[in-house]
Parts: C-alpha cells; structure tokens; sequence
C-alpha cells in the first residue's frame, strides 16, 4: 500500500494520544510532523505531552509548537475534567522531557513541509483549528498542495448527535470559530470527522482492557491514560465507555470506505447562541439566492460511520504493531 | 372521544388550507376559531384566503386577522413561487367575500378564547409565531390556561433534514425568530413538528388523485388547491410529490402515537447566520453551566413520525367526511 505522508495537528489530550498511537501503528503511514495547539489543554501543556510521546514512543517526526490562543475569541481555562490537570488523564508524567521543539512554529512548518512535498501531505487536525488558518493566512497557496485535510470536530446534528459543549457545537470547532470559517472557505479537500460518527464508536471497559493485555506498551499506554477520561464519560453520559473521537478521523484516512460523506459548502458559525456550530449547505438541494453558503467550496462531512469496523481495526492494528515490535 | 377545542393560527397558504380541511372533517375537533398571520403571503392576502375557505367549507368559527410584521425583522416579499400569487396556488378566487372578520385582533382573540375557555384549548399554530408571542407579552398568564400548543416550524437535523429557507432554518421560524424565541420561553405545553417528520410523510400524485376521486368536495379542493405547490416541490427538491407540513401538526393534535419525541428547552437563533434555527438541548445530556438554554422550561420536538399511518389518517379522515356529508 502506498505510504501516507501525515502532519498531525493535536491538542494532547488524551483521545489525542490514542490517535497518534493509531497513525504510529498504522504500517501505511509515514508521520512527518506532529504540530501542536491548544485546546484540551493550555499550548504549553499540549506541546510539553507531544514530546512526551515522542520521547515515549520513539517517533522521529519533529513536534512544531503552534497557536497559544483562538484568533478572535477569549482564551478560556482548559477542560481539565475531560482530560486531566495534566492533559493526559493525570497519568505520571517523567519530570524532564527529552525531546526539543522544532524551530518553526506550527504553521510555518505546515506550510514548509506542504511545499517540500507538494500533493503528498494529509494533515490530520484533531484540534482547534488555528494553525491551519494562520498557513492560509501566510501562503494561502497551500490550498492547492495539500493532499488531503481530515478533521475531527464539528456536529451535524445526524442521529440526533449534539454538541459536546452547547447543544450545536463541538469542542473543536467552538474553541476558534474564526479559524474553522476560514479554513472551510479554501478550496483544499476537507473531510469533517464530526460528533455525529465518533459518538457512535464508542470503546467499552471489555475492549479496553483486551487492548491493555494484547497490545504491548501501547496497549498498556492506552488503558493508564484513559482511566481519568472513562471516568469523566460515564459520570457525565450515557456512552457505556469512551468515544474516541480523534481517532475517528484517522480511520478516515486509513479506510474512508468505513464512512459514509455528503457533499456541500460548510460554515461556521461566529456568534450568538449557536456559536461555534458547524453548518453544511448539502448540495443535494437547492436554497434560496444570496446565502451564506454560496461560492464557497464543497467539503465532506461524515454523516455514517461503521463503528464495529472501525474498532476492528483500531484494536488490529495496536496489536499488530506490539507483535511486530 | 372527547372533542378538542382547536384555534388555528394559519397563513393560508396551500398546505395550511389541507390542514384546517383535515381539522374541519376530523369528528373529535370544534374549531373555535381561526386566526390569521403573515408568512406564505401577506396578511391582507392570508386573511382573505382565510375567509374565502369560512365561506367555502361553511364552518362556524370565526376568523380574527393576526399580526402583519414580524416583531423585529424587516417583512419581505412572500414567497409566492411555493404558494402562489394569491397564496392558495393561484386556483380561481370569487370576487366577493362574504364571510367577515372578527372585530378582536388574532392575539385579543387567542387571550380572550383561552380565558373563556380555561385549561380546554389547543392552539394548532402553523404559521409564524408573531400572534402567540403577542399573546403572552399581553396575558402571559394564559400560558398557564391553555391546553396544548401544536406548531409546525423549525428543523432539527434529524435523519439530515435541513432547513428550507437555509440549511438550518424552515420558513415559519425564520419569519419571526424573536416571536418564536419568546414564545418557546413560556411554560406552556410545547409541542414542535418540524421538517425532520414533515418532509418524510409525502403525498404523492396517486394519493392525490385518489384523495379528488373518493374525498368529495374536499377532495377536490385539495387537488386544485396542490397543483402549483406539486410543481413546485417537484422542480426544487427530490421529493416525489408534497410534503404537507401543516396536516402533520394536525396528526400530532389528533393522535400523538403517530409521533417518537424528545423533552429539552429551545432556544431560537435571533442573528447572523444560523438565524431562525431552532435548537433543543436535548434533557437527557448536560451541558456546562450558564449556557443560553439554562432555566427555560422543556418542549418536546418530533423526531420521528409513522408517515404511513398519517397519511393513512389524512385519507380516511377526508374520505369519512365526504362520506357522511
């Protein structure tokens, strides 16, 4: 299978974590740059557990330290009753970190590495979307080289999903609005990993601890950082287990055949009580002229997923890779 | 079976006219009154056709002409490429209207009608919500007086139903999102049908025909009046044949088994572009604190409807009443 050159833009966080576990695995991809920004924790929290992992599972890809706050909004404290006090379900951390941040920042690298490798980038962004405006703001032209965009963030409202922070948006998207309007105006191919299919997959205590005692260290990585997440989601939802959202999206990228898209022009939302709501225009239908959607670029959402395939082969491929290593 | 005693706040308008026939052949209704509003045309025009259908259909109830202007927003052209230029799909008007109008405003009327008759009348709304709103700032001690309130507005997303005037908005809120904002704030028992079930129960052409062929002078009407609104429907969207918002409203009235729902408080979207999306926070998901849904009472919204056995329902109700007459 043809390798998969993959930036990772993340706000480690603990479904973070687990999906940059997912792409180390994966035997298709080739992880070239893990760019951080904030969001399930303040920057510096959020770039000091990248390099942590780095340092813990021995990747080469540099970590890029990106945006410290959203473009317009108001920087809010982090929701460490999801993630933690430290962004990683308060597992213990070394006291000194090995691993050194890039010289660039996240966006420069983004569009560095973009340019370096033209039609060969996917970026996987699982975060606030704030580096990836600020690249198009610097060199808008990365629109046309890059390869593939996939998303985790976003709710469509599908199968009655709502938002995980109001009843219409989710944590990704309103931690910076302004950044995900703007990158949805571009015309580079975007897939929308939303609420509506990572709350349908969902890891349950059985699974999770079929991966602790099959999956080497990452297996045992994976169940020790999610404990403190496990129990946020069950206290709060009624999900019998933890949704994994980000690594969702980068099943999309190893298998899009496990999802199910619908075409359509995307916005967001930037103000009022439906702040941060991302909101699809299908092209399936026609609206009325001079609308918010009109002239902007088609993008995907996910609007199906198939949640049994998907935990197949999260599971296959940490097990495999213990078995490899 | 007891009767329901009904007012029907309407703008009539193709599919409101089905709508008040079903009301008219139903056994168990007494219409108490109808009252009028702007939205499918202006309410000059909605008014008249109001009157133009008393006089047709011979029933007692009088019709009282509700507000003319949305409570904030600028009015626009009415949207006569759905309803037609004279709002019930151009079929051929008399000249001379005999039926006259109530001497109380739609809102005087509603206040006046609910304390006559307390904790005994349902309110089928089916047009903008500008007469209720007016209503409750007036009396807001009706709230507490009236029986039920049936609308027909708003989409929730459900099974990827969108909006029909943006993605998010269906006509009858969009039209006066501040009314139905206020509107949904009062403790009064709430029941929304929205596109999420109306666009799934579609009267197809066969069904109409037979509707003509076996429904009497109803029947006929119904044929007549649905013409323009078919070719319409047919050239703008997929459906193979009409969605009959308004009769939905009247099916949820009439038998609420037709219906699945959901409990939460709503909130509508009063700016920028989201404007006149209705949005719930579902009551089984919290949400955090000092969000914009906190404190207001639960409504219940239809997700998901039996669109066989209401258009079963429709049939027969109309079919029964030419029957007996």
């Amino acid at each position: 299978m043809a390798t998969k050159k993959v930036i990772y833009d993340t706000d480690p966080g603990v479904d973070d974590a687990m999906a940059l576990l997912f792409l180390l695995a994966a035997p298709d991809v080739e992880l070239v740059g893990v760019t951080t920004v904030l969001g399930n924790h303040r920057i510096d929290v959020t770039t000091r557990n990248a390099l942590f992992l780095r340092d813990t599972f021995g990747f080469e890809a540099p970590v890029a330290r990106g945006a410290g706050r959203p473009l317009v909004l108001e920087e809010k404290d982090p929701p460490v009753w999801v993630h933690g006090e430290n962004g990683l379900g308060d597992i213990l951390l070394p006291e000194t970190i090995r691993s050194e941040e890039h010289p660039l920042p996240a966006h420069r690298f983004i569009i560095e590495t973009v340019r370096k490798h033209p039609h060969e980038i996917s970026i996987v962004a699982v975060g606030r979307m704030t580096n990836l405006a600020l690249a198009l703001r610097e060199d808008p032209e990365i629109a046309s080289l890059v390869k593939e965009i996939v998303i985790m963030g976003g709710a469509f409202g599908y199968r009655g999903h709502s938002g995980n922070v109001t009843p219409v948006a989710e944590a990704n998207i309103i931690g910076d609005p302004h950044a995900a309007d703007e990158m949805f105006a571009a015309s580079w191919p975007i897939v929308v990993v939303g609420l509506d299919v990572t709350q349908e997959a969902i890891m349950s205590t059985p699974y999770l601890e079929a991966l602790r005692d099959r999956g080497g260290h990452m297996g045992r990585f994976i169940w020790d950082v999610s404990r403190y997440y496990e129990r946020f989601y069950r206290s709060s939802t009624k999900f019998d287990g933890i949704p994994v959202h980000d690594s969702s999206a980068v099943a999309y990228l190893l298998d899009p055949t496990l999802f199910t898209t619908r075409g359509g022009p995307i916005r967001v939302v930037t103000e009022g009580i439906a702040i941060g709501q991302t909101i699809q225009a299908p092209n399936t239908r026609r609206f009325p002229p001079n609308n918010a959607w009109e002239g902007r670029p088609d993008h995907k959402i996910c609007i199906d997923g198939d949640a049994d395939r998907f935990l197949e082969l999260y599971f296959d491929t940490i097990v495999a890779a213990a078995a490899g290593a």
